[in-house]
């Protein structure tokens, strides 16, 4: 293992976030938030000293393999989220440290999750920052810094890797700083754009900028109690558009501005992805219309709801939990397919969706004409057998975990619904679930045993599983 | 495709009911139901002259490939369930068709899920004939055939894969067809063994005949509205032992037959097995305790209930929805993993279960040790790779058939823990399920088309999925 390699990775993360928690300063003293400011500035000094101080033994060698890359990302996300608590726990907003760190990694993980009770009492300074660090992992830190930052080989490679969401890294260049800074253009601008829109539509400034990060990095944690319910058709429009839109694969984005938009249309995971949103929307809104709603209005909720749920941001106009079953059962199958790889939404992802049923479609077909030879492809190319692997092993340890989390915070005996899609919600970094977790509902009730649990399930599912179980597995931290 | 020979299979099969049939027409002699004596008789008689007929055209070729296998298992069962639910229709016990299909498919199963608010009101030969068909699904129809009567090489071993269950065909012997004669033969004797021991404990010997035919085939129709809570508590230990027992993978009794008891002990799947049924009874009987229960009251039901559930029996003695969360979700647990493969029991199986966490444990050996070269092993030998294949895409195809199930039968509005256990509890072959379908509650209530969502989930979980895809693929039957 390279310790001093993953050491100043750290000492950077450290030091990023000292940069970060300036901006929650500011906006902590134009509302004349005096503690919270200082608060901010306290921590924001501490980081880049510790940072620095971490930074300041050189690692000797730059070897890099995958598993200091998977070390290097869980252990960012983890002490980026132990500091990131602290600003709630100094000003007082949320004093329990267990729940300020199950809110941090709520928001850095995208959840979206909350533990409380009324999100209209906490300071302007941490509202922001509760929604800045959606948009923070959204795209992922260590992206964030690859893209500004000189790195040597086999670190970017393996950070990407362990870093973003899908079955395979998606190198938009060769080249991976380029690749990472592309991603993070792309994110900024269209960030940019929504808070333009926002603002169009009489969004005040700073409720456009939460909302835009929470879209952005398809988290979800709203500044009002009622969500997004109390803003206009055409905002609730926008955000619409927007939730959806982030979830797309990024390669779309990079293929229209390089001008090829025909091949944009043809990714076959961003076709799938459309056409499941459509289906759902249809579905959803024609059982509601069937019960009596208006048209119009079933289909505005309809594709809020569903956009916000499939991209596993999480923000909601209408309680789905009070739909009929049939539509409950289509949002809670939608939180496990969830949105493209290389998007910053949640879940499954359509890609590997589709390697999985494509595996099964080649197997029955090699049962029925047994002298085909068959291999599974995506976009016209054949898939690497290693990242089928990878898909399959991704699937059964995503459900080992399902069931083995289901089982531990069963113990505090809520319903099975409540248990099901809370680890549903955070494992797949959605946010709501149903009964006691729906959209009206919070996590405040579970014991602290539960809420580490469903931490270690927001983070596991941010990270795609492998680096939490490097992290966790005995054999990583023997010597060889 | 081989139409003539699969035409002769099935024409066994029905010649096959129709020597069964005689049973429960004695039976209804014995009892002096004249009209259900009749019935079955009359059924007897006409399945006979049906499968002689269809086997009148004998085939040209003897080549049977892996598909004919596959088609030939799902078309038997269909045919063997839509003749086997005439009987409750004819006496009129059943009078509705599809809720006789849906109670004779949950027996040929070994689902044990069923329609009728009270079983108390059938008729001995009902209920004779609804637990016989645990009898005859538990091990195979087609490989009581086989076991029986000469069949051409290909035939022999393509039958035995596809109505076995488990990740692969258990060869016992280098013959297929002597293998299926010692699993009979096993089957058999284990099955007396049960009965006498019930007689032993006075219970009465039409009861043992049919609930040694419900526990052997891990099936679960009870013939009382209380299943099992009301006989003694040696009868309940000796069905607890005898559901055990039933779940283990044959070969185990095999080895034991011809004196390696060591080796026997050796299997790594029955290792497992016996592993999670003591955990799982560990752990909810201290928590029942820890909730002010009785120990050995506790023990012993618990004892009962996981090995009910685990084997995918559904047997009862309490109802177990009624216990804490911690526990429903144990036994919920249970349901997915289910008994050993070659066993008569349903579920996922443990050996499958294994295969999957060897994968994920062999990934990340792989992250952390780059170099090394590993290869997963069961009982010390390598696993072929066509065989991780083949349980892979069964574990997906199951989860896409789970979640259609539970969307189409949410149409019918009940509440989730419902659907979700019963798709569960039908897919795994169990039988009850939770709330709605819990150990005191039944089918009855579904819509005709849930029903039959249902019957397609328990044709699909006791035939392991592949041979029912098959079936309904067109690419089957399109010519080449």
């Amino acid at each position: 293992m390279n310790f001093w390699l993953i050491n100043s990775i750290l000492g950077r993360v450290i030091m990023l976030q000292g940069l970060f928690m300036l901006l929650p300063c500011i906006i902590g003293i134009f509302y004349g938030e005096r503690n919270d400011a200082l608060a901010y500035l306290f921590l924001s000094v501490l980081c880049l000293v510790v940072g620095k101080l971490a930074r300041i033994r050189k690692p000797k060698s730059a070897t890099f393999y995958a598993k200091d890359g998977f070390l290097a990302v869980s252990l960012s996300w983890i002490i980026m989220s132990l500091i990131g608590a602290l600003p709630f726990v100094l000003n007082g907003d949320i004093p329990n440290y267990t729940d300020a760190l199950f809110e941090i990694i709520s928001g850095f993980t995208t959840t979206g999750s909350s533990i409380l009770n009324n999100v209209e009492l906490l300071s302007h300074a941490n509202l922001f920052w509760r929604s800045f660090s959606h948009w923070i992992g959204g795209m992922g830190v260590l992206v964030f810094i690859l893209a500004i930052l000189p790195m040597s080989g086999g670190s970017t490679i393996n950070l990407m890797k362990a870093e973003s969401p899908g079955p395979s890294v998606g190198k938009l260049v060769p080249k991976m700083q380029q690749t990472a800074f592309l991603l993070y253009a792309i994110y900024f601008a269209m960030t940019i754009v929504e808070i333009i829109l926002l603002l169009i539509g009489d969004m005040p400034l700073f409720d456009a900028l939460c909302h835009a990060f929470g879209t952005a990095g398809t988290g979800g944690f709203g500044i009002k109690a009622d969500s997004i319910a109390g803003y206009s058709v055409y905002l609730q429009g926008v955000i619409t558009v927007f939730m959806f839109l982030f979830g797309v694969n990024f390669t779309f984005y990079y293929y229209i501005l390089i001008h090829k938009v025909k091949d944009a249309f043809q990714i076959e995971e961003v076709r799938w992805y459309f056409l499941i949103y459509i289906a759902a929307v249809f579905l959803i809104t024609g059982t509601l219309v069937r019960h009596g709603d208006g048209l119009f209005e079933s289909f505005h909720h309809t594709a809020f709801q569903v956009a916000s749920i499939m991209t596993t941001t999480g923000y909601a106009t209408v309680d789905f939990d009070k739909w009929p079953e049939f539509c409950r059962t289509i949002m809670v199958g939608l939180m496990f397919i969830g949105a493209c790889a290389g998007s910053t939404g949640g879940g499954i992802k359509v890609s590997r969706i589709m390697i999985y049923l494509k595996q099964v479609k080649k197997e029955l077909m090699q049962q029925i004409h047994p002298r085909q030879i068959r291999v599974i492809k995506m976009d016209g190319k054949a898939i690497e057998h290693t990242t089928v692997r990878s898909c399959n092993v991704f699937l059964m340890s995503y459900l080992v975990i399902y069931a083995i989390s289901i089982l531990l915070i069963s113990l505090d005996g809520f319903d099975f619904t409540t248990n099901f899609t809370a680890v549903t919600a955070t494992l797949n970094n959605i946010g709501p679930g149903l009964n006691m977790v729906g959209p009206n509902g919070n996590f405040a009730e579970f014991s602290v045993f539960s809420k580490y649990v469903l931490i270690f399930d927001m983070l596991a599912g941010r990270l795609e599983i492998i680096p939490m179980m490097i992290l966790f597995h005995p054999g990583t931290w023997k010597k060889s």
